[in-house]
């Protein structure tokens, strides 16, 4: 069973990397562009058949050493 | 109008980082875990009213800075 997980910065905590990506590209010239943040993103492969069982057992992933629950955000999706 | 960009390695492209986290959260005593992949993921806010025209600004974004096309795929989605 594979699931995706990503992982962003809370909205007001600051995004220095995504900061420097959106300089980087106006400086590339493309305009007309507002905002972009950065994250994180996972592609999990799991051993196990209960799609309720295996989402719980991401969910644990994501709490233990993910995401920092204190500045971060996490979203589980199936694949 | 809001776009989310998942930034991938190939397949064939070995994950250093990816492995880590894999060996680390079986450390933890997370087991059951078939494969665990590290991507990068960004949300992109773009000052444009045309779905279409937007999805082309960001896939120049893509192939100019965000993504590495010789060892990456990415996958634009509409937010």
């Amino acid at each position: 069973m594979k699931f995706s997980v990503t992982v962003t910065l809370k909205k007001d905590v600051l995004d220095p990397q995504g900061k420097v990506v959106q300089n980087t590209l106006i400086n590339l010239g493309l305009d007309n562009l507002k905002e972009i943040r950065q994250g994180k993103y996972f592609e999990i492969e799991i051993d196990e058949k209960d799609q309720n069982t295996a989402k719980k057992k991401i969910d644990l992933m994501c709490k233990k050493l993910l995401a920092n629950l204190i500045i971060e955000n996490y979203k589980i999706s199936k694949l």
